[in-house]
C-alpha cells in the first residue's frame, strides 16, 4: 500500500520518497559493554531509516573517528516503503566500526530518506536510552 | 482563552494554528515488555500533538514496517485549542501497531500542529526517557 | 562581557540577541512524584532560556491542556546575557501548571532567545533525563 | 581518505566542510557528582564535533551563566576530517566552566563543523544519558 488514500491537499505524492539525501551527525559512541539479556539490551547505536518512496534507496555512509582518517564508504539498501533499524556494529565492510570511540557519520542516498538515531546503553546495569536527529545538509 | 493579550509584533495571529501539516519520523518501536506499575510506568511511544488553532485539526497517520508494507491510515483528531497525547498501543484501527518491531509514521494534518515524540522504556526494571522530533516536511 | 574580542566574519553583532522570538513545543508532562533528594533529583520540566543581547527579553508563555482551555500568560524575564532554567512548576501566575497532565506550550519573546526543554524523571527510583527543542515558528 | 568514491549528484564536494559556524544552546548544566568507574561513569557534558574538511577548524565558545556575565572565548580546534568530542569539564582557560550551575553556549567556527551535545548523569547510581542539538543560526 502507497500514499493512496490519504493525500492532502500540498501534501505529499503518492509513493514519493520523503526526506532528505543527506544527513550528517557528531556524537555518535557506541560502548563496547552491556549488561542485560542480548540482543534487546546490547549496547548499541542504531540508525533508524525511513525509505516512503517506490524505488530502493542506496546509501553511503562515512564513518569519521577522532585520531584517525575516515573509513568508507559503507553501503546500505533502504527498500521502497520499509524502515530499517540498522545497527552500527553490524557495519562491517570496509571495516568494522570502532566501538568505544567517538566518531561521526555523513550520509548521502541516491533518493530522499528519513534518518534518525537511536541510542541504548546498558553498561551501568540497567537500561538508558536517548535519541538524535542528524543534521540533513539539502 | 485564545491568543488575546498575548499577541507580540510579528507573532502568530490569535487563534491561528501553529506548527506544519506533515511530520515524519523512522525511530519507531514500542517495547511490548514493561516493569512497574500501569499505566505510568507502561513501555511506550507516545504522539505528542498540539493544536493551537480554533478549529478541529483532523489526521491522518500511515505506519512504516522493517519487512512488510505500510499500514493506514489511521485517523486521529486533536480538539482546537488542545493537546493530545497519543499512545502508538492505542492505534488499532485498521490495524493494531506493531510492538517489538522498527516503525516509521508519515503524519499528514488538514491543519498545521505540533509534532512530538515521547519514549519510556520500563523494560530494565526502572525508567528510561527520550523524546525526539519528527521531521516537518513543509 | 559581551561579544567583543569573537566575532568570525559573517557571525553575529557583539551584543546580538540570538535565537528566535516565538517558539511551541508539544511534549510537556511534569511528573508529581520523586524520589531522592531534593531539589537536585525532584522529576521537573525546565525550560532553558539564553538571551545573548544586551536587553532583557520579555516572555509571555501560553499553556494548553489535554481537556480544557489554555492557561496564560506567565511572563518570565531573561535578563541580558544570562541564562534562565525556569522549571515550569514554579509558574504559578495565572494559575499554577498542572502536574501529571499532558501540556504544550506557546513561547512569545519580545527579542530573540533560545529556548531548550530539559526532563529529569525520578519517579522509578532513579534518575531519567532528556532533552528536546521545541519548534522555533519565526 | 575523503569524500572520494563516494560523491552523489548535487552531494557535498569532496573535503568539503561540512555543517554551520555558528552554534548556539540553553540546556547546559553539568553535574559535579558522579557514581560507578571514571572515567567512563564521570557525569558530564560533552561537545560532539565533527570537521569533515580539509582544514583544521578553530572555533570560540563563549560560556553564558545564571547570575553572571558570560566568560570567554574557550578556543577548540577541530582536525581536519576528525571529530572531536570535548567534554565541557576540561575547558578551564580563560576560568574552568562552573559545575551544578545551568550554562549556555555561543559557539562560533572559522569553517562549517557539526555541532551536537551528549550528556551522561551518573548522579542517581547509575546511568543517564541524553542528546540535543544546539540551534544553528547560519
Amino acid at each position: 500500500m502507497t500514499f493512496a488514500g490519504r493525500r492532502r491537499q500540498g501534501g505529499p505524492e503518492p509513493g514519493a520518497a520523503l526526506g532528505r539525501t543527506h544527513w550528517v551527525f557528531s556524537a555518535g559512541f557506541a560502548p563496547s559493554q552491556s549488561t542485560g539479556s542480548e540482543p534487546e539490551f546490547t549496547s548499541r547505536n542504531t540508525l533508524c531509516l525511513l525509505n516512503t518512496g517506490d524505488d530502493d534507496a542506496c546509501l553511503q555512509l562515512m564513518i569519521y573517528y577522532q585520531d584517525q582518517e575516515p573509513v568508507g564508504p559503507f553501503e546500505v539498501t533502504v527498500p521502497a516503503r520499509w524502515v530499517l533499524h540498522q545497527r552500527i556494529n553490524d557495519l562491517i565492510d570496509p571495516q568494522a566500526v570502532l566501538l568505544d570511540a567517538p566518531y561521526g557519520m555523513v550520509l548521502s542516498s541516491d533518493l530522499p530518506v528519513v534518518a534518525q538515531l537511536y541510542y541504548l546503553d546498558s553498561r551501568g546495569g540497567h537500561l538508558a536510552v536517548s535519541h538524535l536527529n542528524p543534521l540533513p545538509l539539502d
